[in-house]
C-alpha cells in the first residue's frame, strides 16, 4: 500500500497527503471536482491531478476526504479498488456492494485553515471490513499517529456524537464568556490561565471528579443571582439547563 | 503591608498564604473556625493560629478566604483594619459602613484539593475603596502574578458568571462526552488531543471565529441524527439547545 491516491482537497486531504509523504508513501494523484484546488494541493505534494474521476490512475489504496454528502456520489463513480473515507460520521455501508476492500481511517481532529497542528497526537480511528485490511489501514495509521484505535461504525458515531459536546458545545461556552465579557468591557484573555487549568485537570482525572462551581455546590440561590444578571433570555435558559445537569450527574 | 493575618484556612487561603511568604510577606496569623485547621496551615507557614476572631493580632492587612456564607459573620465580629475578601461574587457594600480601608483581592481560579497550580500566572482581580487603598492591593497581587486587573464589583460578578460558562459548563460537557464514551466502551482519553486544540486556538482567535462542526454548518439533518442516536432525554434537549445557540451565534 505504498501508492495513495487523494480524492478531495480539503484540510483533512492536504494534512494527510502531507504527512504520508513524511512517512515514505507515495501520492500518486489528487482528485478535486475544482481543478484550482486539485492543482494546488497536487503542487504541494509534487504529483499529479486531476478533475474526472474517470481518469484516476492505479494505486493501492483511495483515500476520500470530500464532505459527508458528496461521498456516495463520488464512490459511485470509481472502479472496485481499495477505499477508505475518513468521515467520523457516515458508516461502513456506503461502500457496499461496489468495493471488495473498504474501511474507515478517521483522524479525530478538528482542521481549521491556517492553523497547525501535530499529526502525530491526532487519533486516528480505524475500520476495515476485513480483518486483513483493517491490518493494512491500521499499519499506515501508525506510521502518522502513535494514537490508533480500531472501532466499529456505531463506536465512531457515538465518538462523533461526544466530540460534538467535548469541542463544539465547550467552544459554545467559551463563545457565551466571550459575549458576557465584552458587555462588560473585560477582555476574554483573562479567562484563558482558568479555562487551561480545568483542562490540565483532564490529563489526570475523569472531567465529573473534578467538577467545581454553583452548580456542583448545589448553591441555588448563588445559580438564581447569576440567572438574573444575564440579559438574554436564550443563555439565561442555558445557564439553568446546564447548571440542571450538573445538579444531575452529582446526585 | 508586610504583615498579613489569613482569615479562613481552605484552598485560596493555603495558596495565597505560601505565595505571600515567598515574596516575603509575613503571614502573622491564621484564623480558621476549626482549630486543628487553622494549626494545620499554620504549621506550613510557621506561624501562629487561632479560632477566636476577638484575639486577633494586629496586621497591616486581613485577608478573608471562607465561604462566601460566612464572610459577614466573620467581618461582625472584626475591629475596623485594612481588609479585604477573596471572592469573586460578593460585592464591596458587605464591608460597609464599619471598615475604612477594604477591598476585593480576587484570585480568579478553580482552586482543587492535591492538583497544583502556578500562582504567577493566575489573574488576580483587584477592587479597592479608595485609589490609594487600592493601589497598596494591587501592588501586593503584582507580587504573586504578571496578571493583575483592577475591576468593580459589577464588572467580577459578570466575570464570575463567564467563568461558570468557560470553566464549569465547559467542563460539564467534557463529563457529557465521557458517558457517552463510557456507554460504547471507549476511553474519554481519546479525546484529549483534540480538546487541547480546541483551547490552544483561543491563544490567538475569538472562540467564535474558530467553531466547527454540524451546528456551525447548519447541518440539521446531522444534528437530528446525532439527537435521535443519544438516549438520554435531558442530554437530547442540551444538544437541541447548545446546536440553536451556536446557530443563532453564527447568523
Amino acid at each position: 500500500m505504498k501508492n495513495i491516491i487523494l480524492v478531495g482537497s480539503g484540510n483533512v486531504a492536504a494534512h494527510l497527503g502531507i504527512a504520508l509523504q513524511n512517512y515514505n508513501y507515495k501520492i500518486v494523484q489528487v482528485y478535486s471536482r475544482s481543478i484550482e484546488n486539485a492543482k494546488k494541493l497536487a503542487q504541494k505534494l509534487n504529483t499529479n491531478f486531476t478533475n474526472d474521476l474517470t481518469q484516476l490512475k492505479t494505486a493501492d489504496l483511495i483515500i476520500v476526504s470530500v464532505n459527508d454528502d458528496a461521498i456516495s456520489t463520488v464512490l459511485s463513480k470509481l472502479k472496485n479498488t481499495a477505499i477508505v473515507h475518513t468521515s467520523g460520521s457516515i458508516g461502513m455501508d456506503i461502500f457496499e456492494p461496489n468495493f471488495s476492500d473498504f474501511g474507515v481511517f478517521y483522524p479525530l481532529q478538528t482542521f481549521n485553515k491556517d492553523i497547525e497542528l501535530t499529526i502525530s497526537e491526532i487519533p486516528f480511528c480505524i475500520e476495515g471490513n476485513s480483518k486483513a485490511f483493517e491490518k493494512r489501514l491500521v499499519e499506515i495509521a501508525k506510521n502518522l499517529s502513535s494514537n490508533v484505535i480500531t472501532m466499529n461504525s456505531a463506536q465512531r458515531k457515538q465518538l462523533h456524537i461526544a466530540a460534538v459536546f467535548a469541542c463544539n458545545f465547550s467552544n459554545q461556552m467559551f463563545s457565551i464568556a466571550d459575549d458576557l465579557l465584552v458587555e462588560k468591557d473585560i477582555d476574554f484573555k483573562i479567562l484563558l490561565p482558568l479555562i487551561k487549568q480545568t483542562i490540565a485537570k483532564l490529563n489526570t482525572n475523569k472531567p465529573e471528579a473534578v467538577q467545581t462551581g454553583p452548580a456542583k455546590r448545589k448553591d441555588i440561590k448563588m445559580i438564581q443571582e447569576h440567572i438574573n444578571l444575564i440579559q438574554q433570555e436564550d443563555i439565561k435558559e442555558l445557564y439553568q439547563k446546564i447548571s440542571d445537569s450538573i445538579i444531575k450527574t452529582h446526585e
